[in-house]
């Protein structure tokens, strides 16, 4: 395998000439060979034009065929792992471990994926047969379906090289929908990026599909982001990153002609609230789960915990004092890159600089490292400034001292939209518990009993989104199989001829789907 | 019965005091009693803060307890069409019969939502059971469902003045979803809008629901419609209206500091093709179909027939001299509001100044009364201006005379989003028909064979909506129970103990639905 540095456009490649760029080693703190080329203004064109030119054929696929196909990226995916291994822990800092876990999620997400299009009744296919002899007027015969939008630009994340960037759950779920995918790789891992976009091109090729379903740009700034979002072929986004990122992309979509949907994921800090019994029966142990799950992965996860909340009294002290160890004990480690470390390291201070805010732990993080940092702060100060509650990407959180259970329904009743929120109890903590889980339910994506929010579970009832800002649009979820539904919308047919309809509203059901049929769901 | 032309907030009353209008019978050119008064700015606040206040209880009813909820609405709806007889004929120039057919569609589609709130299954459960012995992680106990995403603003519609206003199918479907309403009424209707608010409260009170479920504003401008999408309680709009009203909501929702989705469905003109051999078969019954659907309403439905396009060849004189007579048989009707007739004759006479368009019928349009027109053009004048396919809201057709049957395909590519698109069929254009079938179901939410457009059928299959600018969001349907899925969002819950779980998510399934459980639907 040799790294070419150009984006692919189709079946062809870009062009050198343009404003370049390369990886980089956190660790090491070294440039990365080779350099890439960012994508010329015509290229992004033709991968949009090619796109828009393959819709039509892609989105006619059966789901069974488009299915072959994810099984294929699947299978191109994980035969690039000793590509992936040599290139991905350099570019990212993470471990090696790290990354063959990520991979196979990766790989499991297209497949997970063929698996729902294999059974087919996603497509929420609904029946109305016509009433001919109705009064005062016969109902004709109603039939709709899901179909795809069309193409979808997807924007890789930095913090999941392979299972949220070229090859991750967005472009899974949009080519899943039938939706070509014109990626843009992020900077962060360009080498990652190109191997995961040869992996998807080589599946476009063995499945025979037009060339236009798959195309990756690369660029050095954020001129190919916008006009890709601004391109008229384009007809959804999808993208993980900062809240300033995801809403400038926001911005642009609604202020196109043609308005599109911006499918943004854009971080939460999180919140666990830690209710009285649990924190009084075990804070060490919730002091040693929670150390773990904000040190994961350097903190870098859109679900690590930013926020504790804790009523003073039993336990509080000994949790306190055994979370402030654990992560004191943790040293500092490379951040995916070096300017994820400089605003890591700058909200840190912000929060060292506060009058109302307590110093618990605080390592020393230089260069492209970030050390885990805590802070206490009282209720009031975090009802009163809204700015305690914003996330600091990297292993840094904020403990409230609370002074009363009613406190923590206070803290929740305050909170933005996240993507998580955790409740730690005990049984005896079950009438908190129901007092919070509304509200909690009202502003978050999912909620937790006894866990951590870290790892996303890819399945039909994951729901990772949440109200704004942690994701664009509350109502789609942007992992499991559900995040197929962004990138879909219903059509009705009226009185078509049997010939005419799509296999799936055929009247024999051949597909043998699940299907609405005068209101009553049946596979008959 | 008596109008008091004050605003409903909650279950007070509004106060006279600020801009006050009347509506205005479109056929006498009078205006209407009794006065109505604008709501003021603190009254848009409490109606807001009463829907925040009241959003949590009533999402938290049972499907089967809202269903309860509806059905009264769809009775006190029906109590009231003395009422309705008696004011909104005049206040919209709509003869009573229609009032009555759309008061009953009005109650049918609350009664409709009724039982899809009893069945239960819409919520859309899914279980995915924890998988304790899985390595490397094990999975946790996940379960997600559809919960209302809050207060919804609702803009009453000029030309449904009881389907597609106050207690029309925004309002249904928002209320069905679990979300309060505040609706905005149409200045053009207020009588029928105070009316139709009285017995959505009436319900609300019979049922002991929060106040907050319903209010209902008036206005004189626009000023109260901009404060309801902007106020930091509103979780979603519904609008059905213009392009320009729908656009401007859209943005003013887009930049909000928490941005809100906006469904407007801001109409098309809904393209008919007529095949050849349809054509050259039964020119007079084609003709005499379409002009009942042009004029149907005096054009002022969302899915009237705009555009015409028709091989030149056998059929296509007879057919456009026997449309010509037919719509030139019809004299002039009574618009919805002058306003409405002003726009209508500017729009017919910006064609009949077109040197590329022939005037085929030209009624006389005057005061708020508008006649037909029908103008024939070339197909190159179609794909040279876009200006040809905007809308004329009213009864005004462009007949496209084609050359060659590849011409339908070029109009069919030329077209924006559309609510509708028709083809007009025999068994011998099949072939020419399932090249045009994906090109319009890319492009429109509803494809018709050998149908009308007008008449949307409220059930579950049906698509109203369609791919911008025909809607905001064509992902979504306004009419059938599929609406409801613009309220919702999906909330997961991992690894709650059972007392915690929502009914709907116990593992006994209770409520006996229909979810899916470890990736299959099932009703165990």
């Amino acid at each position: 395998m040799e790294w070419m540095g150009l984006s692919l456009i189709g079946a062809g490649r870009g062009e050198p000439g343009g404003p370049t760029f390369t990886g980089w080693n956190p660790a090491e703190g070294v440039a990365l060979e080779p350099r890439y080329h960012g994508a010329h203004p015509h290229e992004v064109e033709r991968a949009c034009q090619l796109a828009q030119d393959a819709a039509p054929g892609f989105g006619a696929l059966s789901s069974r065929q488009r299915a072959s196909f994810l099984e294929h990226v699947a299978e191109a995916l994980l035969a690039a792992e000793a590509g992936f291994l040599a290139v991905t822990p350099r570019e990212t800092g993470l471990p090696p471990a790290r990354i063959q876990g990520e991979l196979g999620r990766a790989a499991g997400q297209f497949r997970q994926f063929a698996r729902l299009l294999e059974e087919g009744s996603w497509v929420d296919a609904r029946i109305d047969h016509a009433l001919p002899e109705r009064r005062p007027l016969p109902r004709p015969d109603l039939r709709s379906m899901l179909r795809p939008v069309g193409p979808v630009a997807v924007f890789g994340a930095s913090n999941f090289p392979l299972a949220f960037s070229v090859a991750g759950g967005d472009t899974a779920s949009a080519l899943a929908a039938g939706c070509p995918v014109v990626a843009k790789a992020h900077p962060a891992h360009p080498a990652t990026s190109e191997l995961a976009g040869l992996a998807v091109r080589a599946a476009v090729v063995a499945c025979g599909l037009p060339e236009g379903v798959f195309s990756l740009l690369f660029d050095a700034g954020i001129e190919v982001g916008r006009a890709l979002v601004r391109h008229p072929a384009i007809r959804a986004v999808g993208f993980t990153g900062s809240r300033a990122g995801g809403r400038a992309l926001m911005e642009l979509a609604a202020a196109r002609p043609v308005p599109i949907p911006v499918f943004a994921e854009m971080g939460s800090i999180n919140p666990i609230f830690l209710l009285p019994e649990a924190l009084a029966a075990r804070p060490e142990a919730l002091a040693d789960a929670l150390a773990a799950s904000i040190v994961q992965g350097t903190g870098q996860f859109c679900t690590s915990p930013g926020l504790l909340v804790a009523v003073e009294g039993p336990g509080y002290d000994a949790f306190r004092a055994r979370l402030s160890e654990r992560l004191g004990a943790v040293s500092a480690a490379p951040m995916l890159t070096p300017a994820i470390a400089e605003r890591f390291r700058e909200g840190v201070g912000r929060l060292a600089a506060r009058p109302d805010a307590r110093t618990c732990v605080r390592g020393e993080s230089r260069n492209a490292l970030g050390a885990p940092a805590l802070f206490e702060v009282d209720t009031g100060a975090v009802l009163a400034d809204a700015a305690l509650t914003d996330e600091v990407f990297g292993s840094c959180a904020v403990l409230t001292r609370a002074r009363e259970p009613k406190d923590l329904v206070r803290v929740a009743a305050s909170l933005e939209g996240q993507l998580t929120a955790t409740l730690l109890l005990e049984p005896g903590d079950h009438a908190l518990a129901a007092e919070l889980l509304p509200m909690l339910a009202d502003r978050v994506g999912r909620v937790l009993v006894n866990g951590v929010p870290t790892g996303v579970e890819v399945c039909p009832a994951m729901v990772h989104g949440g109200p704004f800002p942690a994701s664009s649009d509350g109502r789609f979820t942007a992992v499991g199989t559900g995040a197929i539904r962004r990138f879909v919308r219903p059509v009705c047919f009226q009185d078509l001829p049997e010939p005419l309809l799509p296999t799936e509203l055929r009247e024999s059901n051949p597909l043998n789907l699940w299907r609405t049929v005068d209101g009553v769901l049946t596979r008959g």
